[in-house]
């Protein structure tokens, strides 16, 4: 396997395009991603193009990529169409990764994208509870649901309140303030957050993420081609891991012996890596419920299993601490367009490394992850899983 | 790139069940694969699940591959969920194969699976068109229309009747009497397909693909894992190549100077495996709509430009001939349940490298050809294509 790059990435800011469709939304995070790795358009070799519910928003199924990418000229080249529910996008990421790891191409493009604003809300609701086992979220157990059960038993286990866990979203909120590509860029007060529609006990509506219109690309190359464009300092792939959820036999919410898969995949990118969680530097974590970022976080190695909450009140996760995460503003302040985040993610610890983050910008960092997992399925694990690590 | 072989297939036969989900027809066709293969479930790395309108049809989507693996036991490992229109299943193939070929596994399941046949067949035609670029295929022109046109452009610049077109149907429909997976397994008579339906000139029922509910399955490994299952006789994966289709400066149609993607495809192919279209002893060539199938023998090399109608009227595509092509039945005969014919032609050319295609079988093949192209685009080619070289 050959080492990868990423030479260049861009987004379209994530927010609400009643106007926009899915290639308006690619089009701008495509050529900011060439634009940003110095590549014209015909270079690129591959492409794969993540996307979650646009057949059911746009009735598009089969040829999303095409239809998308060709919208603004590209052609010929093999395009692979690629969904994971929330890990869509970093699956295209993986997918391109591979096709260059592999030795069968030497650049390639990866892009997430999503359209979830509609005139008509109840289609996006329709289809965004197709991204779980529908057996299960037509059942009315949705993500929501799940994740408030989840934290539930956090606390009940390891203590803490609703109010530490709302400090996750105070955090992530500030952080996307900080940042011009985030949808709910305004920094939120615990009071305010508390204050926020109740959803599903703990969780209120600002420590949920936002739905959004979105698109974000990577540019990906081996280490001897991005020589030859001269453009920024390549941030090489370290890891890449990808697995699916499992069915229960065992009880991975509840158990510090089995661990969770969001911890199995993690060991396979630490692996492939050669690295140990404190090699991280600056990681983005999903959190489309923001206090799943704290179990996360154990699940990671960042901190100790139960000490999540603990972790986030010293400051130690904030972007001045020893191990800052969700610079971006995470899902929950950044908003979470489906099949974009995971390549959004990509993008902020890119230019975290680079040390282009602006006022979000972490000392001096190495080292980035990205992880995510999405959709939950009828008694078990979510469903898919990604980790993602960079470094420069 | 190491080497990969296909240690084994499966397929559900395809037909009509209206009582059969996604999982029930794939858990068939991929236990049919792994007792082949020889390899029990636990040791599948890796899997891929195409599947083109599940979405649509069902309301899942994201995470097709996980609730349809997922519905038999498979969970853990790495899935993704891949689309492609009629090269869905190919495509998932030969993801599988770049995983492998990577060195990253060792050993993956390709599935391609689709349910077509519901009570509501308006869903069914809806979902359809979506596999095309929707903004063409909502004004009208689909598959059938714009193959009518290719076909009659056809004629008018090689000659030609509608009778000669409707001999590779009568070829197709009697290949499908022998092959038990097959849908439309009766052997039509010229004058049958002629006096069915006309669809769109000059194609009748006969000469078209019908839906169909299917799924098909395939176990790829390296070739030293292979030896260690003690199983059937490997079949070498000695090319896998992608395409998409290209916006029109040209006319790729109309002209002999501009190539077609299929040949561009077939190329890569060709250059992939070293051989030339002479080392190609049996094929399985896309024939969505049947009278393609003559220029697709051209676009591949089979034959010369012009010459489609006298090679298929000398009785050399035959099972009897030199140069055997759509020996399963093709799409016209087989049917088309879309996200998983791909991997039924791959079973196919398996079946007849190892000498057990039974009453279909073709004297001593060495190499066998998938050809797959499937959605067409706005002002443009097909939208995906694939070509698959199998050699034993």
């Amino acid at each position: 396997m050959r080492e990868v790059v990423v030479l260049g990435v861009g987004m379209h800011p994530f927010g609400r395009y009643l106007d926009k469709g899915l290639g308006d939304l690619a089009e701008v995070a495509v050529l900011a991603a060439l634009r940003d790795a110095n590549v014209p358009a015909k270079d690129i070799q591959v492409a794969y193009v993540g996307n979650s519910i646009g057949g059911l928003i746009t009735g598009q199924e089969g040829i999303r990529a095409q239809t998308i990418l060709g919208s603004f000229g590209f052609g010929g080249i093999p395009m692979v169409n690629v969904e994971n529910a929330c890990c869509t996008a970093s699956t295209a990421f993986r997918g391109v990764w591979l096709e260059i790891a592999s030795g069968l191409y030497d650049v390639g493009l990866a892009v997430g994208v999503e359209k979830m604003f509609l005139e008509d809300r109840a289609r996006t609701i329709s289809a965004l509870i197709s991204v779980s086992d529908i057996r299960l979220s037509k059942l009315g157990m949705q993500f929501v649901g799940e994740a408030a059960m989840r934290c539930s038993r956090y606390m009940r286990k390891n203590g803490g309140t609703k109010e530490d866990l709302a400090l996750v979203a105070v955090k992530n909120t500030y952080n996307a303030s900080l940042n011009p590509y985030a949808y709910r860029n305004k920094a939120y007060t615990l009071e305010e957050i508390l204050g926020s529609p109740l959803i599903a006990n703990p969780l209120h509506l600002y420590m949920t993420s936002s739905i959004a219109d979105g698109a974000a690309a990577a540019v990906l190359c081996t280490k001897e081609v991005a020589e030859r464009y001269g453009g920024k300092p390549p941030v090489t792939i370290a890891a890449c891991a990808l697995r699916s959820g499992r069915y229960r036999e065992f009880d991975p919410l509840d158990s510090d012996e089995v661990p969770s898969t969001i911890t199995l995949t993690a060991q396979d990118a630490y692996a492939q890596a050669g690295m140990e969680p404190k090699d991280i530097d600056v990681a983005e974590v999903h959190d489309a419920m923001s206090p799943i970022e704290l179990i996360s976080c154990e699940d990671l190695g960042f901190c100790k299993k139960g000490e999540g909450i603990p972790f986030l009140k010293e400051g130690r996760t904030k972007i001045s601490g020893d191990m800052p995460i969700n610079t971006s503003g995470g899902l929950c302040g950044r908003g979470h367009p489906i099949g974009a985040t995971g390549i959004a993610q990509v993008a902020e610890i890119i230019w975290q490394l680079r040390g282009e983050a602006g006022k979000r910008q972490v000392a001096n960092p190495k080292v980035g992850m990205c992880e995510d997992s999405g959709g939950v399925l009828v008694d078990g694990d979510n469903a898919a899983f990604t980790n993602i690590i960079l470094k420069r």
